[in-house]
């Protein structure tokens, strides 16, 4: 089976043999895909010429409604879904679940918050401000939708949340969109495009889909277009110096690598309620998905004289978890998405062995359930221990993209800082304490260089919504590692695909553009 | 006289013979700069570790009280910064107010409105979403001030606003700046931060200026900086593409090639009000700063079959006007800044020519007035005409610095946004007419591509804020060619030195935070 590219309004199969599928856990190939021969100068200049002014002929609350339509479609085919992401990427229920549940209801979420915008074509931002004596002459700032299209390139551990996230805020925008699925996981993205242009809700040139290389498509962007990168920090600086993007100035939203961190206050003793609580987190952050969550807990800081208790808990935890084939109900963990990128942890893992102690796992011998050791890509998950933090490197800059952390410990807040920070931009850190002058203390230290900060105390305990959760009413990306992009956050959003201007001009003029807009109040509501 | 260096809180000469800085009138040698043996590292690591702190224990209100102290500083300074432009960017009076009353309005703006946010250590963005069923656990948008240095890497035209504009948001967010001007004009910049070190209003490590070169000044920077660039798009693509940059995804803000439009309207015929205020405007334009403004008109829109009246009536406008020695009070034209921009202005011209017909003036042999033209920089103004727009490439493409625009005739509306889209992306485009539904038909097609538009009518006529001003409330930047910054547009500006991020966590946990923080409503309004 060869999954055929969907540009220019329709399917076309690319001309070379392609790149191959494999199912993780038997090594068997599934599908091939391949970009070759499809014009993706003409796809782009399709969805802008097409897509982008259909879509913007109509209003935010009318996009709304066509994400209500996408959502339906997609729950629809839930099943299949669950299906593919066994196959493709060894996902039992629970994982599958977090990548198509999550896009769906990441979709069912802007369509919901969407028809608050109502009619109109653009946003309106804040009051005018008079730019007379006699203040017939005033300033309004604007967001207009862009006038190009949106560019997705994706990562392989959310084929399905990937695109939903980024699809659903650029089309309520008025942006078409143009995806590249990450090539491993590429099939659920494409089922999932095949069900919405099935479905025939989005107008032609609003929805296209490129599986395999991207060739020359960062070459044909242009000023008005927006690149969407999820992935590795080397493929992310490829991408912001390439020629063209660089010429033109093209817009780049980059989520990239990211050595996340989950703290245990120095008031959490064992048998504590949040001691076990997070406990518990670090043991489901490192299992689910086999740890392929960019959000995934990787380092975890613990007060010194925590540091064997809190291991002991951790690998009491871990313990009893059996990795392997997904279709056995015994097994809890699931393999990485292929063989390279077992090899890859298993290297990072050695690396970190260099300055760190193994609590539990990382035995690249073992045996996974129900699976062959030579086809199939289990990594055992491995909890380490690094006793000199400050000292060390590859535990703050190593993402080990699998079911690898680290117990790091600290001695006081200032210690627990410097640490933290040395992670140099993530996308969450999580706070367990019940002092309150230690959770503020700590955000205060650590806001500015992460994206999401959690904090549990035992009022909130399992209420909580997981560190790792990415929930689109708040800001997903982070600073610096993490690639400085954000996502999500609500109908802020939005703001990836507007472009903010001012106009300044007769006080009849602008109350005749409002008209058009709708307040932005409500994008930080 | 060579300018030192000031960093570390010290005044450090540079250790090479260094750059001259000359008088573009007589070419003489005014004074020289070097950036030689600073260590630029150590000079950041001390802007962070002891500006950023010293200016985040104060409240905003205090650092908007600072902003307040440093305009006192620089009011009593401002016979100086006149005769330093005048020596060496050869600005007469209006020239030099445009950039120095320009930097001293500028900062006096943000010290008042700076005040509104009052105490506080944060901004609160919207309010709290709730993220458990109990409404226990909430979620809390925040912005906090970023925890690096401000790097400003300026452009030559406007030493002073250049500095002003973007210190002023910098410090008022509690961040810590350091300048490295553009070494031709470095002088004002220098004599500037000089009088704000001596009026003692700022804590060490706040301030610092590097002189002559950046040598490797971009190779220290860090996660939790900020690069803010104005000058050309090449050496833009330069900083962009920097390995550390990259590396690190610093948070990089560029303003650079920029080919604005001015548009007369259908309706504006000859002999009305407002063919006459776009005559008077493009003259200005054109002449103020000897056209050396990104804001710059350099391409004017008109009906075809006004092309060779307006044409005429900027001839008339240009033709008494005397370029030469602004030392001589009959001079109303100043030169550019020095040899190598008379040569890049005659080269870009040339070139131009190629497309266009000379209506006026561009004569590379002309006499200016009380100069000799071996040592001194003049261009003489030129007007161009471009008959088939769509078929020229220049025009649309090449921002030569100085006195030049070139009129474009369109046809209809279709064919006028597609001209003015042609700039691929401009800081500013005006529109003349007494239409409002071509006014509002060209700014829905053209506002996506612009910072900002201006609209111009009958009823406003001269109370306009003008084409090339930059008003300190409104956005400056544009997309595109013109680099995709944001600066000023009022509180807004305070975005580039914060961080955004998110809380999740018990709703006490967020009202304490709360108590750090001001809203950010005010940031829009």
């Amino acid at each position: 089976m060869k999954l055929p590219n969907y540009v220019k309004g329709q399917w076309s199969e690319g001309t070379s043999p392609g790149e191959a599928l494999t199912d993780p856990v038997t090594g068997q190939e599934l599908a091939r895909i391949s970009s070759q021969g499809i014009n993706l100068a003409e796809a782009l200049a399709f969805a802008r010429t097409y897509g982008g002014p259909a879509l913007r002929r109509l209003s935010y609350a009318q996009r709304a409604e066509i994400l209500g339509k996408m959502a339906d479609a997609l729950v629809a085919n839930r099943d299949e879904y669950f299906r593919i992401s066994l196959l493709n990427l060894g996902a039992n229920q629970a994982d599958a679940s977090f990548d198509v549940d999550g896009a769906i209801y990441t979709i069912k979420y802007y369509a919901k918050i969407g028809r608050a915008l109502a009619d109109g074509k653009m946003l309106k931002e804040g009051a005018a401000v008079s730019l007379s004596k006699s203040n017939a002459f005033a300033g309004q700032h604007l967001l207009m939708p862009a006038k190009g299209a949106a560019v997705f390139i994706n990562a392989f551990n959310f084929p399905a949340w990937g695109l939903c996230e980024k699809a659903a805020p650029a089309l309520l925008s008025g942006v078409p969109i143009v995806v590249k699925p990450a090539s491993p996981t590429a099939w659920l993205t494409h089922r999932m495009v095949e069900d919405i242009v099935k479905a025939d809700i989005l107008p032609p040139g609003a929805i296209s889909i490129i599986c395999g290389s991207a060739r020359d498509l960062l070459g044909h962007v242009r000023e008005e277009d927006i690149v969407s990168f999820t992935g590795s920090a080397d493929t992310a600086a490829r991408i912001r110096s390439d020629d063209n993007i660089l010429r033109r100035s093209v817009r780049v939203n980059i989520e990239a690598d990211s050595i996340n961190s989950a703290i245990l206050g120095p008031d959490c003793a064992p048998d504590t309620d949040l001691f076990d609580l997070l406990g518990k987190e670090v043991v489901r952050e490192m299992t689910l998905k086999a740890g392929q969550k960019c959000t995934t807990i990787r380092r975890i800081m613990v007060p010194r004289g925590q540091l064997k208790t809190f291991g002991d808990a951790v690998t009491a935890g871990l313990s009893p978890m059996k990795v392997g084939n997904p279709r056995n109900p015994e097994a809890r963990v699931g393999p990485v998405v292929n063989k390279a990128q077992q090899t890859s942890c298993l290297e990072g893992l050695a690396k970190l062995k260099e300055e760190c102690e193994v609590l539990f796992g990382g035995d690249k011998n073992f045996q996974p359930l129900d699976a062959d050791v030579k086809e199939s890509s289990f990594v055992q998950p491995a909890l380490l221990s690094c006793k000199n933090g400050l000292d060390a490197k590859h535990v703050h800059d190593l993402e080990v993209f699998g079911p690898v952390a680290t117990l790091v410990p600290y001695d006081d807040l200032e210690d627990l800082i410097a640490l933290t920070r040395r992670g140099l931009g993530s996308l969450v850190a999580s706070v367990f304490s019940n002092d309150p002058s230690f959770i503020r203390e700590t955000i205060l230290g650590i806001g500015d260089l992460h994206g999401r900060v959690l904090a549990v105390n035992s009022a909130v305990g399992a209420q909580h919504t997981g560190h790792g959760n990415v929930v689109p009413s708040c800001l997903h990306g982070g600073p610096g590692r993490a690639g400085g992009g954000e996502e999500l956050a609500g109908l802020r959003a939005l703001l990836l695909y507007h472009r903010r201007f001012v106009v300044q001009g007769p006080v009849d003029c602008i109350t005749d553009l409002a008209g058009f807009c709708v307040n932005t109040a409500s994008l930080y509501s």
